[in-house]
């Protein structure tokens, strides 16, 4: 028996939550707040409430929105100078993977300068961080209670991938209700962002018991809500459940790692700078072809909890019916299906599989894998 | 809905994980050990692996072994006192309950002062504590992931349940190898405490999403694996599976708090210093029969965990089946079924009665309940 570790932040989940962002900073002895968010979400109608929560804290802030998807190094750099300058003592992020990211490496080299090239890999970060607050707005990066950032090395065009018990925030805030602005196209990618996670952590070399009860959690609560979820903005319901999926996905792969999807997907959203969701969504039923012969087991309890096996036939059979059942609710909810669509092709696919096979996340993949194993399965989901 | 708050120490879980007891409270900062544990673990065969990782960890201790089953004020006070004159700056408990639970009070006295009766309820704790390191080695109390701790008031001979997030260590170490001295009769009591746990936490009015999953995890470990652990000594993997339904059902309780069952088996256990699992054992059946009313639906889920459902026949008769199946694990595993056989009688019934319904536990008890129901269940349980 392997030892398992687990790890996660305080976590405070509901309607109405992100009023508690300010007593949440005040609790952890904040003077000063730097908030990290993105321009959308800046100009959404429910923000005020996170500074309004501040003001009440008497907690003093700044706001940091030059936050663009797939976050830049010197993004992080802008904003670290802002941190220092205005003499803040603690990080909150607000929004999807891309703020919340931002707000990690700003409190990385806050504190243990350098820059953030110095922290790829696992276990990089030495001194500890300020307090770190939060809030996710996307149900579906899982950042907000991971040990991950991902952020982009601008001159190599590849994505920096930062594993650290340290990233795990102090506390992480999820509230529904910031999920009823999101368009259908968003809600569905990263509504099957959540599903790889999921799949990858449940699958993985590294799961243990307790990553495996969320992952089979999040794969029950997104084969249930995320089609509703797609189909109807203000179906709070399905918004709240996909919201709870998205966080205990994180909790899966925060703990058990990932795999070949993110690892490719890492690989190409650094180089070309595509949506991370619409990436893992098109590579997901591929790999999940390609890992199946690692562990038949595994995926026939994953079509168990899609609702498609119930009489255990052959393992062999039902296994392939969790692949069937990814393709059908891709199709469902109108997400891409092919990198082509894109604007890849492929030329590209050396490249790919000379960087994906160096991300960290390929380790925990649960089926040996080689640069020529991930430029095929690239080339098939042209 | 509500907002659902989940917290949880760093968890270290496998064979041979009490050797990192030292590199654990290394990574903490501390410099100087305080380790309350009980006269049996002192004399284990694998207490001296504690000791060796603090020594190869360069961390000088001291061991505080006075401690009983159901810890007294006066022996937190003995700890405290040592605490300080030692000059300790951080607190390793190792054991079970008793243990734990101790560590953590001198934990509180150490840096808030006063006495463990200032502490008593809900969130009393102002100052933070030092550094805790908690090994759990009974796989029954869950004390090592919970925001609990109970310390005997020997004057008013009288449970002080102790709630607060700061009682929640910073590192819980759960390894199955200890769990192989335990006797048969301790496995038994300490398992059903686990179920006991598992069930109250899973009806309970603070459950969420979050603790379900735990419960429910908990609850089918305690179903396949609580018999063959008792029945044979050596069978790794039933305690190791024990161990983690313990952990889960921990999860579960520190996060939805629990029930009747424990306010009721606070109130006797500190009156008439009775062991908690053996308590818990008997009345868990008939306090489940008072709360079914509540939520039929919990406990048709329940009985599908014991494998006793799966043709979903009307809720009623399935959620009495649940009922009659924690009678019979009782009997199998040869667990106490009466209170009359611990000493108790009529007689008792008011005190119970009154000092239950005060207990912080019976605020989250499904069914209202009165001092005159906890008398009925009382008599009832004789």
């Amino acid at each position: 028996m392997k030892i398992n570790k687990f790890v996660m932040p305080e976590l405070i989940f509901g309607n109405g939550s992100i009023n508690l962002v300010g007593e949440s900073c005040a609790r952890l002895g904040a003077r000063k707040l730097f908030i990290a968010t993105d321009p959308g979400v800046l100009a959404s109608d429910w923000f005020e409430q996170v500074t309004a929560s501040c003001k009440n804290a008497k907690l003093p802030y700044v706001i940091f929105a030059d936050i663009t998807t797939n976050p830049k190094d010197y993004e992080v750099d802008k904003g670290v100078y802002q941190y220092l300058q205005e003499e803040c003592d603690a990080v909150v992020g607000v929004g999807g993977g891309s703020a919340i990211d931002v707000a990690k490496a700003v409190a990385v080299l806050a504190t243990n300068g350098g820059s953030i090239q110095d922290y790829e890999g696992v276990d990089k970060i030495k001194m500890p961080l300020p307090p770190q607050v939060m809030v996710a707005t996307t149900a579906g990066s899982g950042s907000e209670v991971s040990q991950f950032s991902i952020i982009i090395d601008s001159e190599k065009k590849k994505k920096l991938t930062i594993i650290s018990k340290s990233l795990i925030p102090d506390i992480a805030i999820v509230d529904p209700q910031t999920l009823m602005t999101k368009s259908p196209h968003l809600t569905a990618t990263t509504g099957l962002d959540v599903l790889t996670h999921a799949i990858e952590s449940f699958v993985s070399i590294a799961a243990t018991p307790l990553t495996d009860v969320q992952a089979i959690s999040a794969i029950r609560l997104v084969a249930q809500n995320l089609r509703p979820s797609v189909a109807s903005r203000m179906n709070k319901e399905a918004k709240a459940k996909m919201a709870m999926a998205s966080v205990q996905a994180g909790l899966a792969f925060s703990n058990a790692i990932l795999g070949a999807v993110h690892a490719m997907s890492h690989a190409i959203g650094g180089r070309f700078l595509l949506p991370h969701g619409d990436v893992n969504a098109i590579l997901l039923p591929y790999v999940m072809e390609f890992n199946y012969l690692a562990c038949p087991e595994k995926f026939l309890q994953i079509a168990e909890l899609f609702g498609e096996e119930s009489s255990r036939r052959s393992t062999i059979d039902s296994g392939l019916r969790a692949i069937e059942y990814v393709k059908k609710l891709s199709a469902d909810i109108g997400a891409p299906r092919r990198l082509s669509e894109m604007g890849l092709s492929e030329s590209d696919a050396p490249i790919v599989g000379q960087v994906a096979i160096e991300d960290a996340c390929m380790i925990t993949n649960p089926r040996d894998i080689t640069a020529a194993d991930v430029e095929r399965l690239f080339k098939l989901a042209l």
